[in-house]
């Protein structure tokens, strides 16, 4: 199926406004760059300095070029970017990637010459990637519409391509991207595209990822990103990556307040807040890394492997301490590592010294690979249904010995069973490199990469895109009318959430003592009773609750103690009255909140109640709104989430009623996002199972 | 000052028993590889199938060598090595190292010849590395001891040094000890030693550790442990490290099951419980690693680097991207990345473009290396007292351009004002290797591992070998008479706590009603009542607790109802009364226990009392005993030790008291470690600053 962005990444011709002789500076190694790498199309130099680049014939604009024009490369000063664009609009260009830099990080006047960039591209249709940008490459097109010394082609070196799928690459940083590519292309990783969004003004990352998920040469799909400005287009792809299940691993830097500082600072992107993109990416399955090896390590093991059916994984090597280690790296991120059963281990156990083990980690020793330990481990493990991937881990350092025989291994691997990763702990020759990339392995040299890779990708295989939420559930309601202050007291919080369909427990505003009769009346003892003010956030600091209470005497005492308490510590605060409301049932407390994110909109939140969350920063984000299977997830990924179901011997709670509880917030949160800022429940108290949650305390923030 | 193991690692001659001519072939490689690095000693094979080897005369046996020999190295079978052994030491042959395998690793008969070996090695006086080592290699006295492919000399190759400082390597696999060694070099970073310590039959980790800590030409040492057998040594070895302030760089596998199952079927050595190791390598400040690439940096940082005088970081880089990521990577680990100040700033802007930022992270961007901000930049922040330590973050991949200049760069270097790191975030070239090493840098490309590594150098340089547990705290005494069972019943514990000095609330064990009046009398009003049963250690569990008893009639139903609850619950425990006690002021709940680590005896452990400790894994042990001053180190390196320090707005704890009695309850195991198995106060209450600690419940089991 056709993109709109087919001629951006497969042009059939590239215009060089700003093309240069001098192979030393950017301009004119954008041109050899093109070349060296045998771009296919026309190539048009625009300079009026030259009549001829390079045997090339040389343009004064792109007017004379007096052909169609599918991409325009500029390379020329700041100010005169808009006007070279405006002649290529003029000229029926389709697209162009603005190189330059010095318009939006600079801020100024520079920031208003991006804004008519962006003018520019909406109203003549002209597709702009840039400025500040590094520009794209296209191994499948042979197109190096780049400056990066990592495209360049060296003749006496023959490229290293170990996998059969390909990884696309999308950048926000060219610097990054292209370290991506190099990288990649040293450990034989096949690469579709890269490129490098710079500054935005037109095309973003979203749509940059739209273009690779669709894209058939493209497997697994590697994003860096500082922060996102098409929001509507990245969401739109990451859905489709995530119906489509292709493998998106992702980068998100700035995630410290330093970080965040220079982001601002150099593509002026708003890093944003980080725990709302990682509630982004766990939503569409994306894998979050932050090390680039590993980031590549699982791109590698992606390329080249199956999805695994499970999460037991054997271990085969060839020395004793490399094994346990190996062992260690799977089974310490929670992968199992189980002991073979006798048939198996019967199986290897004659094909190696007395001294090895053949339980798991199978260690065949030195002499196993002669032997013929190692190759019979990988075959037998390959086709047992004991376990679900396989590590090999030995030493590849040597220039002309190789453990394996690629007529051996080659159709062992081919034959694409389950995972069966490679890790070196002596550093992988460049020789053992191209021995096993003609049997399609990718040889890895992190361990720890390795170990958090194979974890991510038996996350990935059991991942499921959820659910959509249902907003069917709560009715549409007019709530215009409660949201009458920035901060609602808890009584109209509660107002407002019931008015939404919100269940919550019967309570009475007690405005004067005349109250506490009808208030007793209808929520017997024990009750509690709280004051009530928007100006108390809270309560309990200015001694306005009072739990626990049995008669009568006790309720009218209470309702004197705790006026005369608000008025002392906040005289000027706005007292509404006292709240009373019965004693909830014992439960497990939770927090359940929603906020506004600059970037994402709407987000629902959950953790564990009391100081601990906010000690073990325990809380999970998702977008707004989510489905109650999403919400399950959610409360699944709480480090806390046993004491919801049972530890130590404590009884199950009803994770269904919370789950159907965050649901329904979530989606009065997103329905709401123009009035509503932010939900508080805290604490939700979770009964056994099958006696739902109680909101014991709310509170509802508007936008105003 | 000499060392018994000189003559091990630096030997006058060898002898190579089981020498052979086979160069494909493990006897072969071992004289090959002495040779070729230029072994400068005496070098007497022993064949009695040859009477040449390569040049070198050939003797039948030891004893017809008739020189004196430092060093034998045994390479034949199993069954050959004690007669030959018996040789060596007849000869008066000083150490041998025994790569033959086929010993303990085995079990049964070959396990008993490897016990034979320690005998012998114990009755003659000589020294035995093995069996089943790969041996060891000295880079300074060039004996290269051992068959690993990684001390292989290739001719054309020039080596790549780039530290003037060494590290020396011990590890319990030869695999990944010559593994560390392989990476080092092609880091540059110079390597003393490497020894492989095998079975250890004679010869362990802990007498190798002692080695390389008193050796001048170490100066970093990493360590690979599976499992550690010289205890006694390993320890003294630890404590001279910490106090000459010798950085030691710890890898511990066999942490996961799986590991611990290789563990004890490859070396026959016990993994042992990791959270001990942890706990001894915190005592004396060893860096744990769990990564191969993660310690190298570590080592290469150490190496190359002067210790930082705090924690505040500048990150210099070329790429926008690449620089927010590596403030990420170090601010991520709890380093400061603050903005410089204008004057900084003002002296780098005027050498960069107007689209850089001086702020920090310093993005002096790619024009910003010939213009000069780049140099400028690390002049200006070396000698700056606004950060400790600084991160270059660069692409090396070029072979032909460099970032900086050898004269501008080493002087700077050279003067050692702070740590200087430098990553590569494109894959470094060999080129660039090699013409920063001329400065003295080691070029790091893996960035999570840089943020570990300047976040370990910043608390190694931090850290201090707490002070000696204070044994003269609790007087002697003899415990026997209160150990009469395994596992003793509360009452029982306290009173073998109190016996042993230890403060606790004033309680009466009641038998029977008649005691309940004194009881009364004693404790005073609210008070609490335990049944009492060493065959009852969950009270709750079985109805037998009542807390808040505030009247006397309420104290005689209590002890009938717990009397009951019991006998109805657990009809066979013995029972021994009601233990009748004061409430006690509240407080933050702490637990404080010891127990005995098979390889390390007695540990002392604190944690937040509660079920959230046991879901956060958040405890923290040291081997007992402990001085008052390391249990603070332990309450702060625990997750929750914010709730002890006046977490929002709670009042400050007794730290202090609280210290004091992990340090008490730590003698006191430590003391009685052949009669106490394990000690349990759960739960400590610590009061306000000043108001001491509470032991509600303690538990205390008998080795017996």
């Amino acid at each position: 199926m056709p993109h709109p962005l087919d001629s951006f990444f497969a042009p059939a011709s590239i215009a060089l406004i700003g093309a240069s002789r001098d192979h030393e500076k950017i301009p004119g190694r954008l041109l050899a760059m093109l070349r060296k790498n045998e771009y296919p199309g026309k190539i048009y130099p625009v300079n009026p300095n030259y009549a001829e680049i390079d045997g090339l014939a040389c343009y004064k604009s792109i007017a004379d070029v007096g052909a169609p024009v599918d991409l325009a490369v500029i390379i020329i000063p700041a100010r005169a970017v808009l006007p070279a664009l405006e002649q290529c609009a003029s000229a029926g260009v389709k697209n162009a990637v603005i190189i330059s830099s010095g318009f939006a990080e600079e801020g100024g006047d520079s920031a208003a010459m991006q804004d008519a960039i962006a003018a520019l591209a909406k109203r003549t249709g002209i597709r702009i990637s840039g400025p500040n940008a590094e520009g794209f490459f296209s191994q499948v097109q042979r197109v190096a519409a780049t400056f990066s010394p990592a495209v360049d082609v060296k003749p006496d070196v023959v490229p290293l391509i170990a996998t059969t799928r390909r990884i696309g690459i999308v950048a926000q940083s060219g610097g990054i991207g292209f370290a991506y590519y190099h990288r990649a292309k040293a450990l034989g990783i096949a690469v579709s595209y890269v490129v490098s969004a710079g500054n935005e003004s037109d095309l973003g990352a979203g749509e940059f990822l739209d273009y690779m998920v669709q894209d058939s040469s493209t497997d697994v799909i590697l994003l860096f990103i500082e922060g996102i400005r098409d929001v509507g287009k990245f969401l739109a792809a990451a859905r489709r990556a995530a119906e489509a299940k292709k493998p998106v691993i992702v980068t998100k830097v700035g995630r410290s307040s330093a970080g965040m500082r220079a982001a601002a600072s150099h593509t002026a992107s708003m890093a944003g807040w980080s725990a709302a993109y990682d509630a982004v990416f766990a939503r569409f399955g994306f894998i979050v890394s932050n090390d680039l090896d590993e980031a590549l390590t699982i791109a590698a093991v992606l390329a080249s492997n199956p999805l695994p059916k499970g999460d037991r994984v054997a271990v085969v090597t060839v020395s004793g301490g490399a094994g346990i280690w190996g062992a260690d790296a799977v089974a310490l991120r929670g992968l199992q590592v189980p002991e073979l059963s006798e048939s198996i281990q019967a199986g290897i156990a004659t094909l190696m010294p007395s001294y090895g083990s053949a339980r798991n980690p199978i260690d065949v020793t030195a002499q196993g690979v002669t032997s013929g330990g190692l190759q019979k481990s990988v075959d037998l493990l390959t086709v047992s249904d004991e376990v679900d991937a396989i590590l090999v881990v030995l030493s590849l350092s040597s220039d002309v010995r190789m453990p394996f025989k690629e007529p051996e291994l080659k159709p062992v691997l081919a034959a694409q069973h389950k995972p069966v990763v490679f890790y070196s702990y002596t550093l992988p020759s460049e020789f053992a490199r191209r021995e096993l990339a003609k049997s399609g392995v990718v040889v890895l040299s992190g361990l720890t990469h390795v170990g958090v890779a194979m974890r991510q990708l038996v996350d990935y295989a059991g991942f499921r895109l959820p659910k959509l939420a249902d907003e069917t559930r709560l009715p549409a309601r007019d709530l215009s009318a409660h949201l009458t202050s920035p901060v609602l007291s808890e009584a109209d919080s509660k107002a407002l959430l019931r008015a939404a369909g919100i269940a919550l427990p019967d309570e009475v505003l007690a405005k004067d003592k005349s109250g506490l009769d009808e208030a007793i009346a209808r929520t017997g003892f024990p009750l509690v009773m709280k004051i009530q003010s928007p100006d108390i956030a809270h309560k309990s600091e200015v001694g306005g609750v009072r739990v626990n209470i049995t008669t009568k005497g006790e309720v009218f005492l209470a309702f004197e103690t705790l006026l005369n308490n608000a008025r002392q510590h906040r005289p000027e605060a706005d007292i509404q009255g006292v709240l009373v409301g019965p004693m909830a049932k014992r439960g497990v407390e939770i927090i359940v909140g929603t906020m506004t994110d600059e970037t994402f909109g709407p987000m629902v939140m959950v953790g564990l109640g009391g100081i601990t969350t906010e000690l073990f920063r325990d809380v999970v984000y998702r977008p707004a709104p989510v489905s109650a299977e999403e919400a399950r997830a959610m409360l699944a990924a709480l480090k806390a989430a046993p004491l919801l179901n049972g530890f130590r011997g404590a009884v199950k709670t009803d994770v269904a009623a919370l789950a159907q509880l965050i649901a329904d917030i979530s989606v009065l949160a997103a329905r709401h996002a123009s009035e509503i800022a932010e939900i508080e429940l805290n604490p939700v108290l979770v009964h056994a199972e099958g006696q739902g949650v109680t909101i014991v305390d709310a509170l509802v923030a508007g936008r105003g």
